[in-house]
């Protein structure tokens, strides 16, 4: 295992696996390391023969410069955690990624324009932008990402379509503790009890997908029903509940394929989102 | 030499080349192929084991949909005036660059909001989208861009660093006709007295040259100047005359290092930008 803080030793590693010809597996991540990103690594592990890892709190993905701030960082843990399943971890300061002058931006519409695009401006910018450089320095054969974050995982799937970029895009099941909770690196910033509150996003989630199984076609009535639930909880304010086609990731009124329900809500100081597929038959 | 539509055919030959450790030199082009294009290809053969060239009027770029339709295209001359020195003629359909559902857009700040950026909106973004697509597909070891569009070199070298591709990008010094008229695909929309009008552009950047060299360093005291001999022109419209530091291409009130001087002019329904360096010692 080799931990590289500079592009340049990274390159000169990737570049020996690309001689050797060894594909290479790429989990980009922005640290405090939990069981989402090690099933992700393992399952690159499981198809690639060089796994890298990257672990870089992207400045430009947060709107909130409070939120930047509070980001859990947990590099030694994580290096710790991952050693013998990564072969190079990838820990870049925000010099290394964004020097003096730096002024690329990606946008990806109109994906990028809705939903979190929309409570979060310039996040998927943010994100776009550094796993686009990212991907053209560790020059992988399948990246790695989370459907916990939905979004971002179409997004980052439409931008190497767009741009034509040689690297499958492969999509990791959201993990999730006991109680239902997706898991996520803000999660630990939670106290006890703001854990129990959160409990309620994925339960109003399945609650929202059996709706929609037991017939109801229509967008509205299954938001006002879930709305109902969350409403019940104290402590939890909802920014939204969406509905979206699976196929396209347009909202839709009447529900007729198979569709993807988000939330996104705010604990505290703690913003979380969470999601459920809804396959019709 | 092979040309090919569609992108797969060329990463077919690309891979090819790729795998027998062959640089690649290319010259993305918009067609309508005249001298300046011909010394950067004869200039990528030179340096270059496999030679390719694009040929894509890009929809994107244009700002005026009247300047779109009317850009020449010459499909066939330019395939024969460049069989014997390119190895791959890539000439795609636009489906084919921007299939349905397209919507990746690259903005390089500040570079492309000044200058040319501010008069026609969106131009930049357009180039680098597709520039930034052609280098994914024809993964260059060089790539080569005329001066004569200044800032648009200036923005590739740019992404290209931010975005830490691995390309080198190559300058090619403008090519002129005995005239001095910058060579361009939209000179063939000139008539001949067009491009008697025409030859004032170069005239007054080389006046602005003298002026600098003679010692006046006060930005618009120059322009003022050049401003004064192409007013005695008829029929044609100045649309800007700016200079430019080279180093960090900001507009400057005071000469104080080498510059460039850069004028777009409309004549009739051409518009034609030019451009000169000057360097202090």
């Amino acid at each position: 295992m080799t931990v590289c803080k500079n592009i340049k030793k990274l390159i000169f590693k990737i570049n020996k696996a690309k001689t050797n010809h060894n594909s290479i597996g790429f989990i980009p991540t922005m640290g405090a390391l939990h069981k989402g990103h090690l099933s992700l690594i393992q399952k690159a592990r499981k198809e690639n023969d060089v796994v890298v890892v990257s672990i870089f709190v992207n400045p430009k993905q947060f709107n909130n410069p409070e939120d930047l701030k509070r980001y859990p960082r947990t590099i030694e843990r994580d290096v710790d955690l991952i050693r013998d399943i990564a072969d190079i971890i990838f820990i870049p300061d925000t010099e290394e990624i964004y020097p003096k002058g730096f002024g690329a931006n990606i946008h990806i519409s109109p994906l990028a324009d809705v939903g979190e695009g929309k409570y979060r401006p310039g996040h998927f910018d943010g994100m776009a932008t550094v796993v686009l450089k990212l991907f053209h320095i560790t020059q992988p054969t399948r990246a790695y990402f989370g459907k916990k974050d939905y979004q971002q995982y179409l997004i980052v799937k439409q931008m190497v379509r767009d741009l034509h970029l040689p690297i499958k895009i492969v999509g990791g099941e959201t993990m999730r503790e006991e109680s239902g909770l997706a898991m996520s690196s803000r999660n630990v910033r939670l106290s006890h009890s703001d854990k129990e509150k959160a409990l309620i996003i994925y339960q109003t989630l399945q609650q929202g997908k059996e709706i929609i199984q037991q017939g109801e076609q229509n967008a509205q009535n299954v938001i006002k029903k879930m709305t109902d639930i969350t409403e019940r909880e104290e402590g939890i304010t909802i920014e939204y509940i969406e509905i979206r086609n699976m196929s396209d990731f347009l909202e839709t009124d009447e529900i007729t394929e198979d569709v993807v329900i988000l939330i996104a809500a705010q604990i505290g100081e703690v913003r979380l989102i969470d999601n459920i597929e809804v396959h019709l038959s």
